[in-house]
């Protein structure tokens, strides 16, 4: 066993020596230059491995196979062969694409073994490295203002969780300090008042924040993510609907967000009176699976507003929007607001689940926020790879760059085919144009599939883009190419 | 990078051959033979951790720092160099200790590398190997009678996905079969009836089943995990309180489990009165957190017998009783049901989180019960060198014979120490004994410590066992002879 540990010390040493610099550009050597489709999509190996999981759980949702030992950067084999340009990049959650060397690297590195092997209960026995882990990676990228945080497994539990710290937040508050009572305890086992007072929070029509009952009770997109779940009866109010093109509708669009604004206030007011106050605001700096709408500054400064002036807390939902996608590392930082938001959860491309809070909002016992394993030091690993390579290589001035030249694409295109397009829309990659018709959505995304371009929708009648952060203008041809290519035969 | 890949194919297939057979054996002889206290417990190298990390978030749960790259079988050591016995090995979660060969291994091996890098969104992108990894690993161990299985990341988005599917099932009934309507579908997105329907589960007092809001909201442990949370108005009645020893209170156990049987029976009536008809009955098969609480397999088919009738559904949560720790694969095994559980809920020491399911409560359309990741498929790599280890070195039958030990030396120690030991109790090594207080437990966990054994607690004055699947007759006596060492103390 020494020996071949030894060995294997030697050689992972070896092998980080060679692969620890120029990682983004070992992946531009690696990565096919256009896709390559030579089977239907799904083919009959993905088609025929759907049927053997059919034995074992709903299928409904698969769309194939992957073959992810031959996928490479900004491109993802199939288990056909048919290798797509991904711009859906497994739900938005692939920051450097497949197989970047700097991730193999950190899986082969001899000081992260034991990371791998051995996950802790991290809320109660953390491992030698996790305060410096911490430190360099979730810390050294923390929203403005913000020093305090805390990991989680996935983005759902981050909703809950931070959802937790507002009300805490908020009872903490109304006991002015004191500890709970007898009665607040033994009452709360029960599920019954006062210890488990009924708060509400206020969220937006067509917002997505995901699928647990806390999650999904602020969620408000589709019906198949929410029916026949019992549901707390908290409050929403409708999420700004913008106009396009921008700056051709200030007024209106300014009227808009000031109306609703003014209805959030409403509808606090109203939950206040009812016995069901609200305790904070959860939002998305970007309406994503909700069909990517974009309110402006003014607005999100107005629901900070609202927020502190009534002593509420303010759950910023980066998930999908943070980890550099719009071009800063946090899509709020876009805001400039004048105050930071409270609470700014996060998941898919930061790898950990988790969220940073204000001081403020930080429970003052142990115990509070917990689980058995409170996230995985295993994915801080890699996402320091990650922050590594977004930092060393200026990625999200490459990210603006890019995002600009696809914009600018998709509002070249929208002129094209004016009966088609509309709201071409983005900051950074994250970007979106709509369709005339949900149906002409779906027959264009299924035609760039037969094409070897991979993409996914939101909304109504949405196609959404969320490509690597090392998605680069060559990139956006082989996309627009095959896009126009397609949009055209509509046009006959 | 083609030379350094093919030596690292090499070396790891070198290391594969070395470490593959005997894991455990190897495990055994780099274990330490006892433990060995150098410094209090935290040291000042973890007290200085503890403070760093107290700059970034709450510290209360914290118990000190561990050197995990040290750390070896069932032996933990920590940052300060103290070496301890353990005994509660990560709340529970560690199926084959520390740095386990056959772990390392998976991380080594070649075939999973991309496994590790490339995380997929599983329930739509999902890997070449998947089916086989779900069959070769979950459904070999599904619990008898059940063919479906889903992925989840944790314990408790298990259990929020597992009662999500007793909805839909419900729902499904009462449509009997129809598509939901236009209104169902539109309500929902508002949190309103019919869509959003006010159904309820019944839960057990003592409870404990996570802590998002559907999970928490079934939980009734202990205030610190409760206390602040608005929460739906669900059901719950007491849990068994057996009394010990079994062999001597039959008469009086089965009259116990029996009205509360009856309870069970009157709370549905009663809040299907209300207006808030229960859809579905969770418990543990042994409750864990809230006390090491056991109940009778007459009371578990009781439940069976109560749910089937009314068309309820029946999920088990064995996240802490399953992968092997009672002896048998699933604790609800040793009940003999007379029809399995409708769905049984795992993670910890399964290193993945997801439930198994009846058929007939598997949802017709996709993305009901879905979200991202859905799982870890590096995850289930792990797991698959677990259940090999488990089955080629039949684990089960060492953790009877362990589990044994145990619980004849803890009644021993009781007929020892009667003032201050009772309710000597176990199943496999997931055991337990009470005190008569608990400043006495707490004092002599302390103790224990400061000898290098490494305990948990739970319920009010409960010592609870937890230890790894290879903890062995020689780990039972280095505790046992400590532990009477520690109890003498308070005798004098």
């Amino acid at each position: 066993m020494l020996v071949t540990r030894r060995l294997n010390l030697l050689l992972r040493t070896i092998e980080k020596t060679v692969s620890d610099k120029h990682a983004s550009l070992s992946i531009a050597v690696s990565e096919p230059s256009e896709p390559k489709v030579v089977t239907d999509i799904p083919g009959p190996k993905s088609k025929q491995l759907i049927q053997e999981l059919d034995q074992i759980q709903n299928v409904g949702a698969v769309h194939f196979f992957c073959d992810y030992d031959n996928s490479h950067g900004n491109y993802l084999t199939d288990v056909d062969g048919n290798v797509m340009l991904d711009l859906y990049t497994q739900i938005s959650s692939l920051p450097l694409g497949y197989n970047h060397p700097a991730l193999i690297n950190a899986v082969s590195k001899p000081e992260n073994l034991s990371t791998f092997v051995n996950r802790p209960a991290l809320g109660v026995y953390p491992p030698a490295d996790w305060v410096s882990r911490l430190q360099n990676v979730l810390v050294s990228v923390s929203p403005p203002g913000m020093t305090q945080v805390q990991t989680m497994a996935c983005g759902a539990c981050s909703v809950e969780h931070g959802l937790k710290a507002i009300f805490i937040k908020y009872m903490s508050d109304k006991r002015g300090g004191k500890a709970p009572s007898k009665e607040d305890m033994e009452s709360c086992i029960a599920n019954e008042a006062p210890g488990s007072p009924p708060l509400t929070i206020l969220s937006f029509s067509n917002s997505f924040h995901g699928r647990t009952m806390g999650a999904l009770a602020c969620t408000h997109s589709k019906w198949l993510h929410k029916l026949d779940f019992p549901m707390p009866a908290w409050p929403h109010v409708r999420f700004p609907d913008l106009k396009y093109p921008l700056e051709e509708f200030v007024e209106e669009n300014r009227a808009e967000e000031n109306k609703i604004l003014e209805e959030v206030e409403d509808k606090i007011e109203e939950y206040n009176k009812k016995g069901l106050p609200v305790a904070g605001v959860i939002v998305e700096p970007v309406q994503c699976e909700g069909g990517d709408n974009f309110a402006s500054a003014d607005f999100f400064q107005g629901l900070r507003d609202i927020t502190s002036k009534r002593g509420l807390g303010y759950l910023m939902d980066e998930v999908q929007t943070g980890c550099g996608v719009t071009g800063k590392f946090w899509a709020h930082e876009h805001f400039n607001l004048t105050d930071t938001p409270d609470i700014v959860t996060f998941s898919k491309k930061m790898l950990t689940g988790g969220f940073y809070n204000k001081s403020s909002f930080r429970p003052k016992e142990g115990y509070r926020i917990l689980n058995t394993w409170v996230g995985d030091p295993s994915k801080i690993a890699l996402l320091g790879e990650v922050v590594n390579v977004i930092k060393e290589d200026n990625i999200l001035d490459e990210v603006k760059v890019t995002g600009d030249y696809l914009l600018s694409g998709l509002k070249q295109m929208q002129v094209k085919y004016p009966g088609m397009l509309s709201k071409s829309r983005g900051l950074g990659t994250l970007s979106a144009v709509d369709f005339n018709t949900a149906a002409t959505r779906d027959k264009v995304m299924a035609n760039l599939r037969k094409k070897g371009v991979h993409t996914g929708s939101c909304g109504e009648k949405t196609l959404r883009f969320r490509p690597t952060l090392l998605f680069q203008n060559k990139h956006v041809d082989v996309f627009m190419e095959r896009f126009d290519d397609v949009l055209s035969q509509f046009e006959k």
